[in-house]
């Protein structure tokens, strides 16, 4: 933190003051603006870039860039305060709409225009903001403040009829569509039938005199559809607008993009009212989109698309295909360098990379809008890293800079390049990186449906809209065939992560015939095709994928990482190659190794003697059979991660696991009826005997060991046994004997004592003295509850989360998934706690364990080994409970790593989402 | 208490002060002795009856006697701390054996006569005794100083030789049994060895010479048997025999008791050293037990069994048939006289029913045992009741003096006298109260298997011994054929609770050929037979029952224990017949109605359309047809507890409950093959669909609710129009709603406010104004840890114990019996935590929810539903946590009654164990 003022305070003095606004005052030392009690609207002036949380990503920006003197259209920002309290009582609060007049009054007065007036009229734009970027997933209204009057004062002052009928067709049609609630199709159809009359193909062969007619057509369709006048009144255009935005929160597709980013949905929108300017006005105006560096790698340099005599919304939409923003320089030179000029600007003020928006109009350059540029992961953390070395920003801030979601990512699969056979097929652009493999879906409800199914499932389409969410959010990747890299698709690709390749306009896309073609290749709908979002390249059929690889600028994040990071990471491997693995990601030891995975495969006749023994003797003789076989599984984890430790679990699950499934092997023994091989007969009964009811609560973990206490005493014999032999070959074995599912203190007590005792009789029988821990999981809730005693007898605990969370919720994870989905959908919870630790329930009960446990032995030592051992949000908790380390799957040491310095350096930003 | 003070103080004037002791305090203002650090050894005349902790209820109870000036053999008592050192080290404390020997000492100056004096030889019995009667469980030893020496200084003080040389040989049997280990049929071989060369059939036909004979057979069998000689120095035999006693409190038959019993494992015996008195030194000396109340009906009078020239144990043992105590009149009438003075006096010193054991050595009365005797329930009651009236105690002490597994026992089923074919078969002493059907086994393991095996047994036998334990435990009611109320089958039974006829001696009980026959009738094993313990009839096949009643002494006990509790009870009862017969039984409301039997026979179609619904019309169609008939459910309810609260539980089990079994009906269409019935397949689909890996964890209660929102407002809306038709007809309804499995806030926040819209809806419609309560079970761990915010929502919480004791342990009731039981035999757990409320995990759990609850709204109504409302230690426990009621179901609601009384006095007996 100090190093971050630090550098802000020394480039403060070459920043120069906005002559149209008060002084600026660097990020740093400029503290938020408290939200004015009964304020609910603030001029762009007024705002700056902390005041997200009241004004919305856009307004704070806009605000932020009026006041750094770049050239914004005036305006204001209606709060998230205003649009809460209207959730809240479904009308906008009291003082409201008087505010509002008076900032438009204000517009008008430094506008020296006026909203509808019939001669020369100000327009507005009234744009939804949220505190989070939600791209396309509210309503946006342009062009208010035009009627049947103002009109033809617009169409004056542009000495441009078509442009001023054209912008009024565009105002009712949106208007009509997003604030009365017209269906859209409707309008669509009455441009088509005019097109046919006029017999024209395009938008733009219409003439001024045919958008009038358009305009009666239209209004009487909102009339129709309705019930309702189009309003001629600017002003109450203008209420009902706010309204509509208001509204937009909580649309469905809103809905849930949020669910799908985790925001909540408590926030509500900022409504931003901004004089409208024209991208439309002839050749010499246009529109752009532009990113300060490449955010699907992080390289350096211009990245941005421009369309001209266009409005904003064109080029995210991807309806026509942009021009890359280079092309600016020719055609407006001056524009090209004022706006290279403001994205340094930007980036420097912002000391991160930006996406920008901005219109020109006849000439002049105006910025729509700036915000902390989405990217790939890959790009989050080649941007972080290269600004360390830029100076823009130090270490720490690097490592904040790049989520563990992001980390995730980058541990995706990519395609082997150099595999044989790769059947390309087509290119395009490479806009959010990593590997997809799936079979071709062109509608994003059957995308959906399919892999609802389980299908892994691409979807393809000429563009996507907001409507594709759901196909976007069920596929595997993402192949559209126009759009630039700044179109809808690859925008929200990239903010969720997934394998996109947008505008591959080789590839000609037949949405009825659910086909697509590639030269001579035709792919249908459910051929099974792979793309490449790193390369943009498109191949037939499943390629083959390679392992990821933690190096260059990712590796160097993770080591510096590492040095703020005071939790441990340890990994969940049962494999010598796991442990491997989880070695090469950077795990400090094996925090669960489960044996039950050593019972199955060729040692189930085995295990199935075992479970069937009639007598003690033909028991014993099943584990002596095992044992020789369970001493090379620990000897060779042991020596892969010779020198860390390694706990390994006792055997777990209930018995029955290791039988046939109960109901088919009835079927096959009612069926096979007098012809049956008693054989079955008499594994069918020893399974009836062992069937549970909920085996979860059954007769497993160290219920286990209480009741055949040969088996415990075998595993740890040959635990001992491997870690002797390596001790003796010179290694370094980091035995951890954990004892699972204890929830009463003699469970524990006993367990402990006859550990103990096999593990002094073979360093005796070897004569070789290794060093053990023996400790337990705490997954039962009774655990917690007694967690002082239980820590009498246990070197350490292992939070095992899954089950805890099970007992603790009532949820057994095998059944409750549509439940959890339905519940996270509905708001009932705010995460699925399978995923993300229940810190309110299940984290109090384990805050109550480790307190316990460290009173009465301080030096207990403390992990947790559940699945929530890689989630970000769990590892923070883990990190302010004390623990000492997190276990996780190997693929998630790295993001475990990262997660763990965030949650020393006190991020917190995740968790107030 | 106050009154009871006052009693004592009354009669202290009247109580003469012992010659031989030190003055005597009353009871009430004797403190008890605090056990004097490092101090072993109590001589009689330095305890009292408080002391059973460190004396043993023996020991305390003969230093009381001693104290109060009656005839008791002088001695002294090794204390239970010295037991307990012993069993932690495996030896006997530092000093034990010194401050023995000083005692020892003081005992032979007192007596005159020296340990194993050759010419006047002092003999001991060594005597186990706990703080808790455990009769015939550990061990004894008597005519402890007899050697070869000393067996002839005896013979001439007795002036009889056979004598001197029974009491050796039985010394040595008894020694060598148990001290040393040698098996004891080894001695009866011996016996009958020895009879058949003389050709006699009775022990008492054996001369001296003979006997002495068998002392040599006797000695050589324990060396022969345990490789060492039979001990001739007394010291030595003391110290053996004090270990063996120690020993024999972890026997086997004494773990099973206290288990059986609830006895801690922890207390340890005390050993009494008591110098021998003879009862078998001719017709002038005898032995006898008596009550000095009928233990088994309470009524005043005389009760007891006396034999003549006979040792104590003889009696117990129920060997030879006793005399009627009223015969020692005839016999002795001094001592007669004296003996009902002694018991006149215990009775009003204990303020209880006392029995005793008692020898006439030459004519003169000794005093070896006293202790409040053990009673049946009815005795317990009429006693306590009675004693009120005779103003011995108060009404408070009265209370205390019922134990509710007393109150458990009175409302076992009664033989119905009235019925009709009764075919008595025989009649025996009425020893224990009540009726039991089962079939005859004639052997203890038998009749354990047949009763693990499902079957009811009746254990029939000539007399019992403490080896039969394991067989009465398993028996429904217990059948001898000899042996007085005084015998061990009697004792034990009582003490069980279970029914028992003895002395039956009309049937002949043939043991090898597993029958008995009475008269002409003649009963297998495996054949049905009844017995009334109430009245001695023994009956052949299955007699008709009745319920018991509440009324006479019971009742009154019942109604002093209502005015000093402060919890108030409630029942469980799903059907107007039951909340019918909890209103009887003293039932305050119903607090758990479940609605899921209403779900059953002939409803089944209607719930299976239900759930095979294919549209939501379907289902509403469904549900519109179960609405008028739950409508009637609620009314019969609400109708039956007029005036009193209902707690109605919404449905809670999974739906897949109420559908056919998944393996039975997977084998049914499977076995069909190609002629299945499609219908069959539907449902099988629809079996599989709903099928649970762990039903417990899964779609259930409030779950449901929140999938099936339909379902719950049908409920609702049943319970709202059966209150309102009820409060219209003039009655008074007490409706609360619950809703199961809550253990997020928003299940709570949203069914509560649905619930709270159709119950408006339906006080609308009819105009009847109705109150109604709405609340949750607290039965999932995390619902205790947010209960401050599940308060919120919630006019009341009722603790459901059965679900949170198997989350918060993580055992399924249904899978887990095996290994509870494995648990609580082998001392992992002290109570089956399904029967008695585990304190410690699950209990702190239940305080966090109270604190949190009350903390938010102070009014919460706090209750608990779970089965444990029905079990006195969990009643305490509520009370201690400041619940408001408990709910048992009907039969517990009396005892449920009582226990709450006794909370309320603090009387903490139970937890004590």
């Amino acid at each position: 933190m100090a190093s971050r003022k630090t550098a802000s305070k020394k480039r403060a003095p070459a920043r120069k003051r906005s002559a149209r606004s008060a002084p600026t005052r660097s990020a740093a030392t400029k503290k938020p603006a408290r939200a004015r009690k009964g304020k609910f609207v603030y001029d762009f002036s007024e705002g700056n870039r902390n005041m997200k949380d009241l004004l919305g990503g856009k307004g704070a920006n806009l605000a932020e860039m009026t006041n750094i003197g770049l050239p914004v259209p005036p305006g204001f920002t209606i709060t998230t305060e205003a649009c809460r309290a209207y959730m809240q009582t479904g009308d906008v609060p009291d003082g409201l709409l008087g505010e509002t007049e008076r900032h438009l009054k204000a517009l008008e007065r430094e506008m020296g225009r006026k909203l509808g007036d019939p001669d020369d009229p100000l327009l507005v734009s009234v744009r939804s903001g949220a505190k989070f970027s939600m791209p396309g997933m509210m309503d946006t209204v342009l062009n208010l403040g035009l009627n049947d009057q103002s009109v033809h004062g617009l169409a004056r002052q542009a000495k441009n009829d078509r442009f001023a009928f054209d912008s009024y067709r565009r105002f009712i049609q949106m208007f009509g569509r997003i604030v009365m609630g017209a269906p859209g199709d409707k309008f669509e159809e009455a441009i088509d039938q005019v097109k046919a009359l006029r017999n024209v193909q395009a938008d733009t062969d219409l003439t001024a005199i045919d958008l009038k007619e358009l305009v009666e057509e239209f209004r009487r369709i909102v009339k129709e559809e309705t019930g309702r006048e189009f309003p001629q009144d600017p002003r109450e255009q203008m209420r009902y607008a706010i309204r509509a935005v208001f509204d937009s929160w909580n649309g469905d597709r809103a809905r849930l993009y949020r669910k799908q980013e985790k925001i909540s949905d408590d926030l509500g929108t900022a409504v931003n009212i901004v004089a409208m300017v024209f991208g439309n006005l002839g050749d010499d105006s246009g529109t752009g989109v532009a990113f300060t560096r490449n955010p699907a790698t992080g390289e350096k340099g211009l990245y941005g698309d421009y369309l001209p005599n266009a409005q904003g919304e064109d080029v995210v939409a991807g309806i026509r295909n942009t021009l890359p923003l280079q092309e600016l320089e020719r055609i407006n030179a001056k524009a090209f360098k004022q706006l290279l000029k403001i994205m340094s600007t930007l980036e420097r003020h912002y000391r991160d990379m930006c996406d920008i928006e901005f219109t020109i109009e006849r000439g002049k350059l105006w910025m729509l809008q700036t915000r902390v540029g989405k990217r790939t992961a890959a790009a989050a953390v080649k941007i972080a890293v290269d600004m360390v070395g830029e100076r823009l920003i130090d270490r720490t801030e690097a490592i904040r800079r790049v989520t563990p979601e992001q980390v995730d990512q980058l541990l995706h699969p990519q395609v082997d390049e150099n595999a044989r056979d790769l059947k390309e097929i087509g290119k395009g652009m490479n806009a959010s990186p990593g590997a997809a493999v799936g079979v071709a879906v062109f509608d994003s409800d059957r995308a959906e449906a399919r892999a609802n199914a389980g299908e892994k499932v691409i979807l393809v389409r000429r563009e996507t809209n907001p409507d594709d969410l759901n196909g976007m959010i069920a596929a595997q990747g993402i192949l559209t065939s126009r759009g630039g890299k700044t179109s809808h698709a690859a925008v929200v690709a990239r903010g969720m992560g997934k394998p996109c390749v947008c505008g591959a306009d080789a590839l000609d896309v037949d949405l009825s015939a659910r086909r697509f073609s590639a030269g001579d290749v035709v792919v249908n709908e459910g051929d099974l095709i792979s793309i490449d979002g790193t390369t943009g390249k498109v191949f037939l059929g499943e390629v083959p994928l390679k392992e990821p690889e933690v190096s260059g600028e990712f590796a160097t994040i993770l080591e510096w990482a590492d040095k703020v990071r005071r939790l441990k990471v340890r990994a969940n491997a049962d494999t010598p190659e796991d442990a491997r693995r989880a070695r090469e990601f950077g795990a400090q030891g094996i925090g669960l190794a489960r044996t039950e995975h050593m019972f199955l495969g060729d040692r189930r006749p085995l295990v199935e003697k075992l479970i069937l023994a009639a007598t003690e003797a033909d028991e014993q003789a099943a584990l002596d059979a095992l044992l020789p076989l369970q001493r090379e599984d620990f000897y060779g984890i042991l020596a892969a991660m010779d020198g860390l430790p390694v706990t390994i679990r006792l055997l777990d699950p209930p018995l029955h696991e290791f039988l046939p499934d109960l109901v088919e092997l009835s079927k096959e023994v009612a069926v096979a009826g007098r012809k049956v091989d008693p054989a079955r007969v008499q594994v069918l009964r020893a399974v009836e005997r062992l069937h549970e009811q909920n085996p979860m609560l059954g007769m497993r973990g160290v219920r286990l060991g209480m009741m055949k206490p040969g088996l415990y005493n075998m595993q740890v014999r040959a635990i001992m046994e491997a870690a002797c032999r390596l001790k003796g070959e010179g290694k370094n074995p980091g035995v951890e004997i954990m004892i699972p599912l204890v929830g009463i203190e003699e469970e524990i007590r006993r367990s402990r004592a006859e550990a103990d005792r096999v593990a002094r009789e073979v360093i005796k029988e070897t004569k070789v003295k290794v060093k053990y821990l023996i400790g337990t999981m705490i997954e039962v809730p009774r655990a917690t509850t007694i967690a002082d005693k239980i820590a009498e007898h246990a070197e350490f605990f292992s939070f095992g989360t899954n089950d805890l969370t099970q007992m603790t919720f009532g949820f057994s994870r095998d059944d409750v998934a549509k439940i959890l989905d339905v519940y996270v959908t509905h708001g009932l919870l705010k995460v699925d706690p399978f995923t993300t630790l229940d810190r309110e329930g299940v984290g109090s009960l384990m805050r109550l364990a480790v307190e316990k446990g460290r009173a009465v032995r301080p030096s207990l030592h403390l992990g947790i080994c559940g699945e929530h051992g890689g989630d970000p949000s769990s590892v923070e908790f883990c990190h302010e409970l004390g623990l000492d380390y997190v276990s996780a799957s190997p693929f998630r040491v790295p993001i475990a790593r990262l997660a763990a310095a965030h949650a020393a350096l006190g991020s917190v930003e995740a968790a107030s989402k």
